[in-house]
């Protein structure tokens, strides 16, 4: 069979190979490199799961060995040396120092896991089957997760009326800043409201997948007080923005909030092995043994690796600063990118390094996009009608390199436009 | 923090630790050692993830050439030349000599996303909702996937009426030996059933999960045969059954039937690696691009490994006439510990290398676990009363291994009845 | 507008009017008449409404007299004069002689009205969701109601997927004669079966709008005892087959079970006046006052009838017997036209004056209705593809009505063949 | 069995007559009469379905005439010159004369059986399954009306969660008099919003049950106007609003809008007799004979009295500006009640002869209408903390009677506070 009508036999569900169509090999901390050696910069990052970019040495070298001394590789939920490994770092490197007492669940090896496993824990909590969920939130393909995420396209896909959830719009709505849960309010306190009380509401700080709606954190205390006035569970999927996307390991940080329930994964591994992490307040810990379960919930190459993550880049504030500046910088870019447009054309999205380029007219993103892979830049687009430019650097990308693709994406809106 | 304190950050939902009260550290073919030293007899393989054994020395060398030459780990559904040479294995290994023209689908690292997205392109393709299951069916842990699990405990955990399903009796049921499908092609047949025709058919060859029930052949073609009949598809679930569990590579392949969708995990990446995968016929891939996605539903690793193992172990029959061998021997072997024992009492249960012993009273399953511990065997339970003791050994597990752990499991069986 | 101009602004929706093509005008016993003063004799009785004939004179007397001496019309649940004296009627005639202690709830006026409110009742007092249907069993167009309704094309109304019920085979299962009740034993008694335990089973002891299906009082038992057995409620729909068309005032007393909730409409009234009842175990009387209500529940106009209903035709058992004796007449002349087909063409069904004929082929039936109406006498169909003429004779009809009735469909089905 | 334990047989469901302790047993008028003789003035009108008073003479005539003839009581859904005489009457003394060009649909005898087959239309015409529903709206009791319901506590009875529905703010929600959509357009008006397209919105102009809640006009324009836009179909619950309750036939004609679709009851047939109507646009008419069907669809009775009330009071504007009169008056009387208290005690609600007083404090609307019930008037509570005196006089009720009540209103709020 030669290459072309090997990759036939996949379904036409893929997506990435289509915008990028060429075969990637390798690829080491912000570059990619096709079988050919063409190289190509990435701003891409597996979505947010490449944090601190591809094969980081010092990550690497931690999985070989364990790899290479037979380490226990798949452990379901045994005890194992890999996984104390990790709870400890995460428990000492993460959670004591920010003051947060979370249990911990491993709901299985991706986001959508954790995502069905907050849903079942706070319903089982609870005692209550509603959820509230925000426009344009993303959380993932399976059938509950789906449940709360906005995309239309998406969700047509489960083939049933999906319910027990209720959105609302995501972030300030009233334009002059002040968070307006108006409207919820009124469903929430009036007993004749049908709004039958939620078990929880589900929201990102930044919404990657969404367009790079950032919720100010303002917004955000709005909502954790209205769930704290009605009994409503704050589950935040730090999925694709935690892991220091915005700068704090959670995003969630800065606001000054504590959600009852986090879910993670993505970079948690810090190599892009699947993973997928639960944190919840103690108290909600109210699951028998087995009831959530998963063949792959443990992985302990996925441990490994998370752990020396932690130590090599959350013993000290070192990266977050680092992300603040690169943030600054990004901003100050975009801006410029922005403001040589007309008025409206262009906004600038995001926070940290989870940032875009929105683009008001057709399908100009997905041009920026293609133009940018032709100049070996790899960007994708954001949104429910894909009009935003979407750039997620490595938090470890080089200067050298940040500069270049900024260079390549400002000459891509030059062109496309 | 002390060891101990560590563990105990982690969420009451754990199981395994519980049963096998030590920490487990490394592992290799079908020994695991705690960490301190002492070796385990590994008749549990992962759940059935890991039919080549633990940290398989020819999937772990590709494995690590792979990483150390920083192939690209974490690729979403971009082209890969690891993606590329696994698809290639697995059709020229696998697929075309069983005569089996499916397309590929990667839905997600795990079994659950695999049968979320079976669920989905089932009722996509017939714009149908509900979908037959089967009592003690084990299909995942995900809202769409739990709705179609037999357990109660489980099923409660989702928090929600789980719907869309109609729950059918698993295997023969008339003790004839004939399958009886009366009760359904009542249902299917009446306009005025009230049974909404359904979009497919959700089974497992074998119920690992479910107390290792093994439906016969003429049972499966039946089901088949009624499928046909309705317009209803048919997905076989050989997460736990597949990759030679039962001999050959798929589990249906004996019974002479061609199902529409079938699921495949735990096994497939061969080293324990988180992967899913969704096999289908051409026809129903009506799929958008990106209609169904995930963040980790392209693992390089697991593609490196998967591929290797389907070279190492599925290029000639070697691997499945061991099995049937063994599988002679172990039938043997629990024949014997059965006949032991008053009519009646102990029941032998399975197919293949996915075999048991199912006790009628109380607690006995549970005891004969914890004394093959004692003497270092890994067993489990299966069966919605934990009332099986369940056997998954490596494939790969050599006669001395396999016949010492039958020793100890007759001996914890005369101990503990 | 001229008249048919009027009747062309009603929905397409109507149904009967198409069968019948004429303006109907008054009634009076069997025998309503047409506008140009043509009779037609009634099989059809308001499709069970009209048990004891149209405008009965002693009924019609004290609604008369109500009506002119202005009792209060519409009462909602107030306690009224008219209500206590049904309330009385239905206690001292219908409950005490049957030995039923059954509470009474008037749950609005119409049989649909009273299925929704059992389900409710039964799912509040079970905690449970799942209800147990089957196959033919026709319960209702509201949504509740309609989810336990077997037709296809009266579900697929609902634009909604039904869910929270599952259906069974009615009747006898095995042809031995025998109830067979296997399968739901194999998914009740398994708790990893995946059917959730049931609220409540609802059934018909015969099925008028299915076909006429009657179980037999052994299936009957049977599924009381299993219903017993597991703690399910067993919801009994007498709303066709109550108030003495199959003999008995309710059709369940010579099977010798007792319900846990009845629901009657339909003949309830005796007058053909919308009223719907619940009879239902006094333990389960777990309503909060209001917490199911209607405008419509207590219709004072139908109490008087109803109540004068009762003195008039069950004070003592000549009904019954002349139902006996009218049935087993029917059943003579049904078993004769049916003898006088060829074998397996024509079968008799139902039981006491719920009777009718299946054909086997095509639509016979309807031709059989069309060329009943031509010969003045209405018919209707049943069944799920209409293959069962229906014959519901007022219990009052008078022998050479009957007579009358039968020569003609008879000579129809005779021609009709 | 005495008079008390006959009334001790009825559920614990019944709700009126713990509020109102007495038998009653005639009616005339907007008197009351208890069977000891005893007269109360009638304020509440049988919520709704007695706007022209209790067994009003002219309607009485046509009743007892048409009895007394054996007109044809029960008849479903056939041809009758009752039905026909009540589609004449409807079609051109209220539809014809306001332009409106409804298609006539006969649901059932209730209200509830309207919302049903009204949501039912909807979803069969768009495909889709969301409704829009409205805080503190009430549209029935059965499973699909009760989703649209907005009261916590009548929810709960359903015992299973309520689905398919999503509620919003009823009326203005900024103060500012603007009707503010905002929130629903941002839903609306974004693909990834997560809210699926709506089939439909149900609404009331006045919400009865609800607390008196009246939409403004502007509102309800702003509202067809976004469901024009969206393509989401209007309906309009008229069933305790209509039928002249707040001054014109229909309670959305000053409002200036056509609602796709519109349900009545309760007043419909004038005399309290069970009845529900649909209305629609003829091009939404895609029911099949006999898709929503049942058994007293075609009640004659309330045929009869129902074209007879059409004549009697809609043939000109008579009865419309003198329940605009009448309603002037109870706005000042109610004003000046709410004006005698401190500021913000009492607030008038309501619209026409639909209104009332909103009380801030505690159980005070029930202890005014438990004084006014002393005093020999009825009055019930409304709102979901039954903190609404609503009163619901018959639009014929004398200047005398009208007086006489609310003075008794006056005296019992100036006890009770």
């Amino acid at each position: 069979m030669n290459d072309t009508d090997v990759f036939a036999i996949e379904s036409e569900v893929r997506a990435y190979s289509r915008a990028w169509p060429v075969v990637f090999d390798s690829a080491r901390g912000s570059t990619l490199r096709a079988e050919d050696g063409t190289p190509y910069l990435d701003f891409f990052s597996g979505a947010g799961a490449l944090n601190y970019g591809h094969n980081n040495p010092v990550l690497k070298r931690a999985l070989l060995r364990y790899l290479e001394r037979d380490g226990l590789t798949h452990a379901l939920d045994m005890h194992t040396v890999a996984k104390r490994d990790f709870l400890r770092a995460l428990k000492e490197i993460v959670l004591n120092p920010r003051g947060l007492d979370y249990t911990i669940a491993l709901p299985g090896p991706g986001g959508t896991n954790a995502v069905e496993a907050a849903l079942k824990l706070a319903r089982k909590n609870t005692g209550r089957h509603q959820v509230l969920s925000f426009t344009n939130g993303f959380h993932g393909m399976t059938l509950g997760a789906l449940a709360v995420t906005g995309n239309t396209a998406k969700r047509a896909g489960a083939g049933l009326p999906l319910g027990y959830t209720t959105p609302l719009p995501f972030g300030d709505t009233t334009g002059s800043g002040e968070p307006d849960f108006g409207y919820l309010e009124r469903l929430l306190g009036d007993s004749g409201s049908g709004l039958d009380r939620p078990a929880a509401a589900i929201v990102e700080t930044v919404q990657g997948e969404g367009g790079l709606n950032a919720a100010s954190f303002a917004w955000l205390r709005a909502l954790r007080e209205i769930c704290d006035r009605y009994g409503v569970l704050l589950i935040v999927d730090d999925i694709q923005m935690g892991c220091g996307r915005t700068g704090p390991f959670f995003s969630f940080e800065p606001a000054g909030i504590v959600p009852d329930i986090v879910c993670l994964s993505k970079s948690i591994s810090g190599y892009g092995l699947p993973m997928g992490l639960l944190l919840f307040a103690p108290e909600l810990d109210v699951w028998a043994p087995g009831e959530h379960s998963g063949t792959f919930r443990g992985s302990s190459p996925a441990f490994v690796t998370a752990a020396e993550a932690l130590r090599a880049f959350w013993l000290d504030d070192t990266l977050t600063r680092n992300t603040a500046r690169l943030a600054g910088r990004l901003s100050a870019r975009l801006g410029s990118i922005a403001g040589s447009r007309p008025g409206g054309a262009v906004a600038v999205k995001g926070r940290g390094l989870a940032a875009g380029l929105e683009f008001r007219g057709g399908d100009v993103a997905e041009k920026v996009c293609a133009l940018a892979f032709e100049r070996r830049l790899l960007l994708e687009t954001s949104g429910p009608r894909d009009q935003v430019v979407k750039l997620l650097p490595a938090l470890t990308i080089s200067d050298t390199e940040f500069e270049a693709g900024l260079d390549i994406l400002a000459s891509a809106v030059a062109d496309a436009v």
